[in-house]
């Protein structure tokens, strides 16, 4: 079948950005400039326009802004997303006839024969006064679109080559000035214009999403240490303790402040310290055994403090620059009020037990999972998506998602559009270790950032392959990491057995390689590194079993250097996205080396100018031995000119360096563990 | 808002083969295996299962095929197209609950407690019984979707299950075979099974498409040399006098006899011999310069024939085992019928005069463009459409169509689709010598086949980067190359200088790099290398402008080695498909080396056997000067093991060498220019 309008003789191809063919909305932050591009052709040797419409979604009008022609056929524009939330854009492009017109009268003029040049002659005879004609009836369409002044000004110019075209004369000059293309540029002839076949779409979340340094901390842990000489058990801390806490936190330059579920634990099969299936009467259990008679996900542990505590530490934790992150952990101790009253929501055994999480030879029985084929899912998806609701309106905005893998993805993609809806600025951290399609189709389902594989990759090779792949697009424009050198659940081999000189590692990669990150302290700046036993992964006294007491005074700490390493974040904007991360070449596998510059150098690596702020990372990957090299620096990445000099001054140590074109030599000793380079030019 | 299923929990992602997101049927051949691969997950620890879908367009019903599983989440099944047109595909998966059981059960009974066993004696006891009984009550589900004896099967099953169960063992067996496992295997159940977002399509063509070999010819030159010694003008050839040829032409192994248009060429604005612009009363004019009052393009050259000339001609080709290609040229000259009859097809300028072709300073005055955005396109449409199903009713299946990329890219949409519709297996080349994006749009149009940037490329380099481009997906998915080492329009400037081994040479690259390629002959075999003028690609004298007689007879034809490539080509299916081509590293750059197989090894060189036929081209690049070098042969893509020896015979020399292992010596001589190797294994 014949298409409705067979004249539109444009094609838009390969437009970027686009997330799995449209599907799933690219990723954004507020204020940044949107670079959008397509290969846009048509047939013949007409030349085309195009232009990028864009809008909020909820606005009724398109913005729009002209494409540019970049080499081979591709077109880019762009635009600032200046609010959050949804944003719409697409592309329409035409066949410009005007455009083809002055081109071919500009050839045309140059072929004029002229009987003063001998080299032009003896060139066959132009028809300028035709040619002229047929650019004054173009310019009477166009007068016909414009209105007002611009329309007077339009049929004074059609006049003016008419009158031109009437003295006949010898020779010709180009009849047209700048001002006048711009002005006909305004009003396209958009009859045949050619429309995206699919209007696409972003999703711009604020700047937290982009730039974010999260502090996990178990607020049981928190009471004061017992008056020096009266050992005692530790006491249970509360919401009251975190807040003492809090200025001492801000203070290391975190801004979110995330805890494990503070909601009341399950006494069913309850975990003993170090994960021992029996529980004695004092022990306090697991907070993601989540639900007792007292509540489920929307209670709060009496033991931490009430309703009124929370909203108060709420208020405190904003009141010292940071926000709160909440733990969502969508599983219940077989205590939870929901087993009782929707049974529909768990899996039923033959011998009408509830199924608890298994995995053979392992059993769970203090956690049941939800069954997401349940008859009544729409109900259980209700339900789940009022507990994110019931804390964004208790101020809220951070949820940190305990596996979100292993529940139903479809429901997440509905869950979070639908809070987004109403609450857009609030952020979602998917803690799903698993394969990476999975990973992946979490951010693509909704999920703000995600956590990564960081935590295991420790060489060279793996660390830049990773990193590669998740701060470029395609994944880039979907996926957002956050990246952890520990967690409640993962202490690292190479934390176990690195040293002081690991810990500083983990943490230099960490605030470096990745504008977002997280630390499960105090257990990290105190570099607590003893498992449960060999091999495992596993912390022993695991904070996740029972209440530790820290010493947040220790003189060993690494907290000042935390406290450093987020100052430098905070005053670099190049540590403060991850799209500019480039890796740089050195001739000793145990040193790695990589550059952030803001604002990024585009990926052609044509920038105007040198970036305002560069950043110069290397690292010394081996905690026990000192390590030096050469590294080849790729210059063009770094707004560097050849054999230029330049200033680099460690920000960790204030020392200054005068460095020269692309090779450098660096050492490193396991205590020194980095070079935080910040490059000025002359 | 909810999806209206919230319990379809697997995504089907990333499916491949897939061209701009399924708006564009991906190309395969008649015969051909299609391979599909998907990313298929689902959240959690169930098992997913997957089939793939398919079935000719016009089919009722779907086939179907499971699928496997690969690493990394990726999934993989194919089927073979056996007939030609359009057909469908899509992906169905779902969470596989008794597969799962069956894991768990494995699991579960490797977890059992045994007394008699120090390693397992201590582990907590596991309910196997119960475990029985959840599988028996999910064959009860199967049983229920299964008829017949399958059913009765099932259901024994199951109790076999249940009277497992009861007897309370101490130590339980697995108590399923395989065939078990099959049988429900066929019973899926898929309440909640997800569907692939989008249908997709594949265009499947007959061989003709994939593997070709094109002999292009004027008509108008074949008539029979003047008797010796007695000079005349050469007079006009006629279809009779093609006849004659066709045995030698048939003889030499082409397939494809394509000739310039055979329609009455115009007199207005005719061009004379090396394209002047004034011609005499005698001369011929230019094929392209299509229409004159005897008629336009569905009309024929008086000259040449009449139509049952033409109609006999078409069978004596077919008798011959080869095909007629006609050239559809749409442009007019200015006495073309449609001028008077559809002035409305044409620009018209002021003047009142038709706009004819043009780059200034060069004018086309006796080629009139047609105009695509004509208020009656429609009409234009069906016209140009009807010139192509005009031959199609006369027997021609194959089409050379004169840069199809100055006529609308919608307009070959419509077109190819709508002729496809009712005759499937005509071809269509598109010769298009544009940039990359259209060229490739008309690809993705419908065009079978396309002209090629072989034509000048002809350093090693360049030649490796293109067919890698080109013989790939994306690009092969829609993209079939047909390479022409010269064409009446194109005498490269490595043909006027490099002497008969440069035509040796870019005949070898073209036939074996290429599984279509076409010559412009006689000139090629007569190695006719003047060009009108030093720098120019026009041929001196071109058969465009004038009627040429040619000494098939001349004793330094390259015709032998035209019909040795042929045979080679036509014995050798591994160069009879662009798929498989894979280059070799060569220590000269003036040395190219390449192999091609069949069936071709797949992408991740995990062939389960050497495939059946393999051939590896050496090719000396410098026509005027010995080169050597060692091959550093890709054995994987070889079908080769290390430390394996293998031999090698030159099919063009019937030579044979024995070789090891991956490094080896090659040393050509311009006048030999190549080694076209078939490789044996013991």
């Amino acid at each position: 079948m014949k298409p409705a309008e067979g004249r539109k003789r444009v094609i838009i191809e390969e437009i970027q950005p686009m997330v799995d063919c449209g599907r799933t909305p690219a990723r954004r932050f507020l204020g940044d400039r949107v670079a959008v591009s397509a290969a846009i052709f048509s047939d013949g040797h007409d030349h085309v326009a195009a232009r990028l419409l864009y809008k909020r979604a909820s606005d009724a009008n398109w913005q729009s802004t002209p494409m540019i022609a970049q080499p081979n056929d591709l077109w880019s524009a762009s635009f600032e997303v200046d609010k959050i939330g949804p944003w719409s854009f697409t592309i329409q492009a035409w066949v410009d006839h005007f455009d083809t017109w002055c081109a071919d009268l500009t050839k045309r003029l140059a072929a004029q024969p002229d009987p003063t040049d001998p080299a032009r002659r003896d060139l066959p005879p132009q028809d300028i006064p035709l040619a002229l004609t047929i650019g004054a009836l173009l310019l009477d369409g166009v007068v016909a679109r414009a209105t007002g002044d611009d329309a007077q000004q339009l049929k004074k110019l059609a006049a003016s080559l008419r009158r031109l075209a009437a003295q006949n004369l010898a020779l010709y000059e180009y009849p047209l000035t700048a001002e006048d293309k711009a002005l006909v540029d305004r009003y396209p002839d958009l009859s045949f214009a050619a429309t995206a076949e699919r209007e696409l779409h972003l999703w711009v979340d604020r700047e937290r999403a982009r730039f974010s340094s999260w502090y996990e901390l178990f607020p049981r842990s928190t009471a004061p240490a017992p008056t020096a000489g009266k050992p005692a058990p530790p006491s249970h801390g509360t919401f009251a303790d975190v807040e003492r806490l809090l200025p001492e936190i801000a203070a290391m330059g975190f801004d979110i402040l995330y805890m494990p579920p503070i909601h009341p634990i399950g006494r069913a099969y309850r975990k003993g310290p170090n994960n021992t299936v029996t529980a004695g009467p004092e022990d306090e259990g697991s907070p993601w055994a989540i639900g007792s008679p007292e509540g489920g996900h929307k209670s709060i542990h009496a033991k931490l403090g009430t309703l009124s505590d929370f909203d108060h530490m709420v208020a405190s934790t904003r009141a010292n620059g940071m926000e709160l992150a909440l733990d969502i952990a969508f599983q219940c101790s077989p205590d939870h009020p929901w087993v009782a009253e929707h049974p529909e929501w768990f899996i039923h055994r033959p011998d009408c037990s509830i199924q608890y999480a298994e995995n053979p030879p392992k059993k769970y029985q203090d956690i049941y999972p939800l069954n997401f084929e349940s008859t009544d899912w729409r109900g259980l998806w209700d339900e789940l998506r009022s507990v994110f609701q019931y804390w964004i309106d208790r101020g809220v905005r951070v949820f940190r998602v305990d596996n979100p893998h292993t529940k139903a993805l479809p429901f997440w993609e509905w869950c979070i559009a639908d809070l987004h809806r109403e609450t857009p600025d609030a952020l979602f951290l998917a803690e799903a270790f698993t394969r990476p399609h999975v990973m992946y189709s979490l951010a693509k389902g909704g999920f703000t950032q995600s956590y990564t594989y960081f935590t295991w990759r420790t060489e060279k090779a793996e660390l830049q392959a990773y990193f590669e792949e998740i701060s470029k697009p395609p994944v880039s424009d979907f996926f957002t990491p956050n990246v952890w050198p520990n967690t409640p659940d993962i202490l690292h081999a190479s934390l176990q057995t690195g040293g002081r000189a690991a810990f500083q590692q983990r943490l230099i990669l960490a605030t470096t390689l990745a504008a977002s990150y997280g630390i499960y302290g105090p257990a990290y700046e105190l570099c607590e590194h003893t498992p449960i036993k060999p091999g495992s992964e596993e912390y022993l006294h695991s904070e996740k079993y029972q209440i530790r007491q820290w010493n947040r005074r220790a003189p060993d700490s690494l907290a000042p250097l935390v406290t450093l390493l987020n100052q430098i974040r905070r005053t670099n904007p190049a540590l403060q996205s991850d799209l500019s991360l480039h890796f740089h070449t050195v001739d000793n596998p145990k040193l790695i080396a990589y550059s952030k510059s803001a604002p990024a150098i585009p990926a052609d690596g044509d920038s105007p100018a040198a970036p305002a702020n560069t950043i110069l990372v290397a690292v010394n990957l081996d905690p026990h031995n000192e390590q030096a090299g050469w590294i080849d620096l790729d210059l063009k990445q770094l707004g560097i000119h050849h054999n230029e000099s330049f200033d680099v001054e460690d920000l960790l140590t204030g020392t200054h360096y005068k460095w020269h074109d692309r090779s450098n030599y660096v050492a490193l000793h396991p205590a020194t563990t980095a070079h935080i380079f910040r490059i000025t030019h002359k």
